[in-house]
């Protein structure tokens, strides 16, 4: 693995395993000497998380294209003052969540995947957002297995309230892109145990 | 005065006399028998007067591009939730600020008016906002007049902290769009008493 600061972030359904595995990298690349730093969308920087706590609150009622509109705000603080000084030192960066969730969450789950909501997200995407990831890692699992890992956990955020075919149109999105940046967007099998799956993003981080 | 329902925003500088003459005209146009409301940006929703709670706070620290989607984001669920219910049962919406506050403040007062800032600003205009203004009303007077104006009031917000340059900016920007749209951007002489400027609006709406 060359040792090149990267900017790596996890996307998924609802309990998929991102947060575990975030942890179980960073520890990895630690022991490698490798300095690290892990962050997460919606939130990442002061202003982004005042807006994750609006997002995710769960009595919250929005327009959807304000839903959208508000994670791309959160997101250029947060590049800002978060992800580019830490690249700028030197530092990897694991990101739980970004640009592909605005994406699958807004435009397919939210949006249906139809071509204009597809386009808005695109467009935010092109004109907003002036770094893209490295790599992204994809955790691939059927959409009530990640739930059934989830439901361990206590309370439903906005999102975890929705209902299955939200989160089959999420998965959708997921496929929608790895059709469309295949090089960027790895696919990973999330089954098997936790170290499983980190041998598996090693093996593509390599 | 044809007497379909219209929408009309105003526009204008720190303390030109948009709230004074919004009251003003609401006044004039029930006594005449029409229907109006009357509503203001950032804010006009539920969910979007609590963005606004964000966006004025003093020590609010954000990314200028988030600022600017943030006001797209409230603007979005505003017309949603507030205007265009209003305009579907019949009733004149006159809206203190609109997009072309966007593209003033945004654009032109974080922007410098900038080609890219104005493209970013024209792109959430065109791609997120269903609605435009019938007419919109710039209240234009010197900038420093509408500061003393202001001045008479209490403690200032994260927007009227700003310096002179900031609102002298801003003005530009208003002149801009004058030239883009002066069918729809009218240009209405701000100076002497709270009647004359009604009467010079009312010419206008005419
Ligand atoms: N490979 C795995 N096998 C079994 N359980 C796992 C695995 N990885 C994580 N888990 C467990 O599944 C649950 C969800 O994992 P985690 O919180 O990492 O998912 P997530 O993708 O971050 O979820 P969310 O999208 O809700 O943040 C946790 O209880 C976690 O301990
Ligand atoms: N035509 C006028 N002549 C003199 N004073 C005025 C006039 N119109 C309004 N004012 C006074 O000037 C001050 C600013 O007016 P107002 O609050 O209506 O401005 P505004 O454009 O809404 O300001 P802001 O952009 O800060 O909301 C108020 O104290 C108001 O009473
Ligand atoms: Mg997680
Ligand atoms: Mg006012």
């Amino acid at each position: 693995m060359n040792n090149t600061a990267k900017f790596i972030t996890f996307e998924g359904t609802e309990g998929v395993g991102k947060s575990t595995l975030i942890q179980n990298l960073a520890k990895h690349l630690t022991a490698q000497g490798i300095d690290v730093i892990t962050t997460r969308e919606p939130g990442g920087s002061p202003f982004a998380e005042e807006l994750r706590s609006i997002l995710l609150k769960n009595n919250a009622q929005m327009a959807d294209e304000s839903e959208l509109l508000l994670m791309f705000a959160g997101r250029i603080d947060h590049l800002q003052n978060t992800i580019l000084p830490a690249l700028a030192q030197g530092k990897w960066v694991l990101c739980d969540r970004y640009i592909d969730s605005s994406m699958a969450y807004q435009g397919f789950g939210r949006g249906f995947g139809d071509e204009q909501a597809v386009q808005k997200v695109q467009m935010l995407i092109d004109n907003f957002v002036p770094k893209l990831p490295d790599i992204t890692i994809w955790l691939d699992l059927p959409v009530v297995d990640g739930m059934i890992r989830a439901k361990k956990r206590g309370e439903l955020d906005r999102f975890e309230q929705q209902d299955i075919e939200f989160f089959e149109r999420i998965y959708q999105g997921y496929q929608f892109i790895h059709q469309q940046s295949p090089q960027r967007f790895k696919q990973v099998c999330a089954d098997g145990s936790p170290d499983d799956v980190l041998q598996r993003v090693l093996k593509q981080l390599a």
